[in-house]
């Protein structure tokens, strides 16, 4: 018998998690479902960062930097996202973007194992790890970028997304990883769709990067975050080696000694208002089962697949039918897909859309209900009947899609 | 006949700048002597940021990208400090931390001079510039970090601050960079402690960077600028090239095509919160007129070091006397510099230090006015007279100086 609305609202009632709703300030008039591209704001956000503005910078003016414990943010938050990845206190250094923490990844790990000069980075993983490592390939003499996901004796790391950010599709962390470093190569992972949506454990990997504006709810732009395994604390090196990175980085010596641990991963002067978009975030993670999380996910993928393949013949299920290799959003594949997803968010409920075809629908455990999912494929029904790629509204490209 | 308070109320009186003052949000009872280290806020920062999260995050969501204008972010505001630095629209991009656009225009420097493999750095440059080039270096064989501030047959790059951190010298851009450019190296200027202190004007230079938190008032951690002179924007290659420089950034592309232009050094996802910071600060920035901010800046550090050389005999002045030397900081030197900044600064009087003995003050023209400078001397001289060296409370070291 097919799930209704009456159940939906059943199953919200008794959602463990239904008390962190209120926690997000979320529009009254549309289902969210692009939480997996910029998730919703904590309603303490905004008087969190005015209170950075007006308190710490207009209050203590330079003296923040002790005050307000400006100096300790990068390691302060990188402590506090530790436990959603499965790593421990002293593991995870956060600041500056995604692509910046890659390019740190990647170019440590072809300084510890030399005579190996090739990173492996598929195709079809997130443009942008692709493109930073052929930059820094550009930059290595000697050094190639491979398509695939497997190691080699000539390979130095694997970079590879544990959710795939247009497929949804979950790898398995523990067997890829044992795969990869049996090979001789260092395993990076790229946890920006998997953060905050399931329970991760890199701790047996060798570098993890990750955004904190998706699942987490730093805001736009929050700063990314890189952990490096202890093993390599000592051996590793960063390429960005700014003062943060430094032994003592008040002394102002003239040349560079490496700090211990992850701080010398660190680079620069953090980015302290976006860190306090990001701090909002932590204070509700803290108090987060992922194990609850995890259950939610998957609850509502099966629920909107089942749902949407009931009411809509013409999609094609992208993601993994099997909820264990998938993360926490859906995609499906139509040839107007472009358009579908502008009607849908015309109707209130927001998508988004990845060249050529895929439409995806993110699924963000914390503030969505499952009446949400059951009205979103109502309307999803209601749009596919329309016919949205006739009408010239929807088919015209906007900047940024 | 020595500059009396009444003599100074007077100049304030009849200073262009002086309505400038009530845009900042000053504190009531300390003079600011350190926004050479930290800008003060401008008063409508708060509500700025505030906006950017409830209206921009919360109101669009994801959204926000097209409907706030999120990506345009780092170009946006790239083209609003081009003309403080001398530069065009289409010339700057804004993003990251200075340590990490030092380090993009120094490997593009390298790039751009093959066969040379030098990177001169002086020692007594800001730290970070020297570790930063060390970095690289480390990273990319045959490549060197040499002292000094000259140009050479084997050099690729000179990389010199307009005005120097700690004792405050000023440089001829105009002159460096032909010396430099002669012996066929390319010139990097780091402006942090120049740009919104004085007329800059980088149009000869390869490449230039700076911060936007010191005279700027971007906020802590604001980010950085990065120039790069047309004549490179072909041949230049970014070692970052994340997606935001990409020719197509949304066309979802496997391999890396460099966007036209300045938007090729673009790296990623702009630090949204830490942006609204600075655009409240750029707000104020475009009807400010630079030779009014050069004179009041000269006037103003002439008095300090006349009046402060007057009443505290045992100062040695670090800074150069001629004014044309000078940026917008007067540093002097005392065996107790240390505690003396710390007894400066519970009196109401914050300026910084600069191991091993440099009392560093910065004038910050647009919010400054020459009372404060003549009050502070006076606070100055009563505090050399209390010797605070004598006293554990000032001698105990902050962890931040």
């Amino acid at each position: 018998m097919p799930t209704t609305r009456d159940d939906c609202l059943a199953m919200d009632a008794a959602d463990p998690l239904a008390r962190f709703r209120d926690e997000f300030d979320l529009p009254g008039d549309r289902i969210y479902l692009a939480g997996n591209s910029l998730g919703a704001p904590p309603r303490t956000a905004a008087d969190r960062v005015s209170r950075t503005v007006r308190a710490e910078w207009g209050g203590e003016l330079v003296g923040g930097w002790n005050t307000a414990g400006w100096f300790e943010l990068p390691f302060r938050t990188g402590d506090r996202i530790a436990p959603l990845i499965g790593a421990d206190p002293g593991q995870v250094v956060v600041g500056n973007s995604t692509s910046v923490v890659i390019f740190q990844a990647l170019a440590a790990a072809l300084g510890l194992r030399p005579g190996r000069r090739v990173v492996v980075a598929d195709p079809g993983e997130f443009p942008t790890d692709r493109y930073v490592a052929q930059g820094l390939a550009a930059l290595l003499p000697g050094a190639e970028v491979r398509d695939g996901t497997h190691g080699g004796d000539d390979v130095a790391a694997v970079l590879l997304s544990q959710v795939h950010y247009r497929t949804g599709e979950r790898r398995d962390v523990a067997e890829v990883t044992r795969r990869v470093q049996e090979s001789g190569a260092l395993m990076i992972w790229d946890l920006c769709h998997s953060v905050g949506a399931l329970q991760v454990d890199v701790s047996a990997a060798d570098f993890a990067v990750g955004c904190t504006y998706k699942y987490l709810n730093g805001g736009p732009g929050a700063p990314a975050f890189l952990y490096v395994n202890p093993r390599h604390h000592r051996a590793a090196r960063n390429p960005l080696s700014g003062w943060y990175a430094h032994a003592e980085p008040f002394a102002f010596e003239p040349g560079f000694r490496p700090a211990d641990g992850v701080r010398r991963f660190a680079v620069s002067t953090p980015h302290v208002l976006s860190f306090a978009g990001l701090e909002a975030a932590l204070d509700i993670w803290e108090r987060v089962d992922l194990a609850q999380v995890r259950a939610k996910s998957v609850a509502m993928t099966e629920l909107f697949v089942e749902l949407a393949e009931a009411s809509c013949p013409d999609l094609s299920l992208v993601t993994p039918r099997d909820p264990e290799r998938r993360g926490s959003q859906v995609s499906f594949r139509h040839p107007h897909g472009y358009p579908v997803v502008r009607a849908l968010a015309e109707r209130g409920v927001q998508g988004d859309f990845r060249a050529p075809d895929v439409l995806r629908f993110g699924f963000a455990p914390l503030y969505l209900r499952y009446q949400d999912v059951f009205d979103a494929v109502a309307v999803l029904a209601e749009v596919m009947a329309a016919e949205p790629w006739r009408d010239e509204r929807y088919t015209r490209r906007l900047a940024v899609t």
